[in-house]
């Protein structure tokens, strides 16, 4: 049995708990987080789920947790920034666990935070376990799918990736962090006091592309913009009048020597098909052969992050010691066996 | 310099043949065709290159050949079917040299052809070398592709993928492979007689899917049906007058318990937009999520067949000995430093 501890039990770790509770061969052992509600609660009471063991108590000593269970690999969902994640990640490599974590920059840290990838890296490598960041985005449609679809290429040119999404079915926090319902002028102060962020993982995902291609970009440059509805869209946990905002346009684009190779633009807004914008996935490689590629409507985000982490597992646990990518792995599937 | 020897110089070979001299640290070191009108002749002179340095001649004396350069990677391109590509891959592999071969049944041959398979791995290992087979289909659209996109699923239920070309710029050869220009009865005949056989490799995608996501398939059954025209249809090397074939509509399913679990659909035929018939690459996967991907126009054959094997010499290099398919190597993809 493949010995699992979930280290933060958002909806994230929450869910991966749920699949792994349902995956043959593997166990979890242990569960972390930090928020007093949670500490002390049985997981399976917490997910309601009988094919989690009873007797897994959350707790917030995360040092302990890692010595009492001595898992062989620890999913880490606790934050998008690897500034944050650092001291988490050390402690589950340093616990000798393999880990995957979820943060954003973890994607490819490599470029963004060089010095740190190169330190985790000596770490796991020391510590004889396996790092990876994963997600659906960054780690899979924005650059996974982007450099598999160039390998029938003989020359790229130019590689336009884009992300249209619906926000409808996400919580206050997403709303807040995209800046929906509000007006304009508040969408630009939130900009500048950073509290609308837009997505995280653009230079992640154009740093793993140019670097695979071997492309030395001079800058990554990001703008965000609100996308103004022109009509009244109503959600769960939005409203949204004619006029005001409807989320944030976030687009990034790399340049080698002064001209533009990637593009990438990921407008995340509630209800879309108000306004005839339909959701997808769309990759246009311009190159030999040129390929257009589209996935409609989008691959949902949510689940699809903890499916990809979850399917990445078994790659994980038999991969090489180190800090790796997705670059680094053989091709993600799902597997019956995980969970059918 | 990687030395690299081209074993078949039809047009997959020729067309790898010209990639690999303008790649950057490696060197065409050796060329070996069976022709008549070929042996003797100087490589440069048949691509009409200079990037190939003058000197490679033409030779078939296979063992002569790998024996006297000792080439780093061998690219066989001479058989679509295992029982004929068997002996050159032995040479090859014999001779300590790395293979990336083409052959259709060669991408996934665990299964088809399970005895011929594991002693080609043995073999591989003893020498200490790597053997991949892929091409553009087996080895990507209808296989890497599809699993790929199953990465984000917690559950598939049923996969569906389908390829829709244009043959118009294919040559004699194809054109009578597909039954293409010929009446409904002369393509039954062409069936029986094993004349037309439609796409060699739907048994290996399969095969690779079931076994990667872990479904034991009953079997695989392969249906091939004369695409009629109810237009005249006029390429280069094809007359197809109303009513006459205009292709092999060539599809293959894969049961489990009885019920269908993968089907694939490969109709080939000369210029299908005259009756409206777009061209693409279609994936369904019907789980949770539901993927629907296109890729449209199709992935063209050819090219992404030479470029997917040249894009994947360096990974072959660096790979454990053995037998590997694509579902065992890092995500291919293209790199600049290949040749830009």
């Amino acid at each position: 049995m493949i010995r699992t501890v979930i280290w933060g039990l958002g909806a994230m770790g929450s869910g991966m708990a749920r699949r792994i509770a349902s995956k043959p061969g593997y166990q979890i052992v242990g569960a972390i987080d930090l928020r007093p509600e949670l500490v002390g609660s049985d997981l399976a009471d917490l997910e309601g789920l009988s094919t989690i063991p009873r007797g897994v108590i959350v707790s917030a000593d995360a040092q302990g947790v890692l010595a009492d269970t001595g898992p062989d690999i620890t999913m880490v969902a606790t934050n998008s920034f690897v500034e944050a994640v650092l001291p988490n990640l050390e402690a589950v490599l340093n616990a000798g666990s393999n880990c995957i974590t979820l943060a954003e920059e973890m994607a490819y840290p490599w470029k963004s935070h060089p010095e740190e990838a190169a330190a985790l890296d000596q770490l796991a490598q020391q510590c004889g376990v396996t790092l990876l960041g994963t997600g659906v985005n960054p780690g899979f449609v924005l650059d996974t799918l982007v450099l598999l679809l160039t390998g029938v290429c003989s020359y790229v040119d130019h590689i336009f990736a884009s992300r249209v999404n619906n926000l409808a079915e996400f919580g206050p926090t997403v709303m807040q962090s995209q800046g929906v319902g509000i007006t304009p002028s508040e969408f630009d102060e939130g900009i500048r006091r950073g509290d609308i962020v837009g997505h995280v993982g653009f230079r992640q995902s154009i740093d793993m592309i140019a670097d695979a291609v071997g492309w030395s970009l001079d800058e990554i440059v990001e703008e965000r913009q609100p996308i103004l509805s022109s009509v009244q869209r109503i959600s769960r946990y939005a409203r949204v009048e004619a006029g005001m905002v409807a989320g944030c346009n976030h687009v990034a684009y790399g340049t080698m020597n002064g001209r533009e190779m990637i593009r990438m633009e990921h407008p995340q807004q509630v209800m879309p098909e108000l306004e005839d914008v339909s959701t997808g996935d769309r990759i246009v490689i311009a190159g030999k052969p040129d390929i257009r590629m589209e996935i409609s409507p989008e691959i949902p985000g949510g689940v699809a992050t903890i499916n990809l982490a979850v399917n990445m597992m078994a790659s994980v646990l038999t991969a090489p010691p180190g800090l790796k990518t997705m670059l680094d792995l053989p091709l993600p599937h799902y597997t019956c066996l995980d969970g059918c």
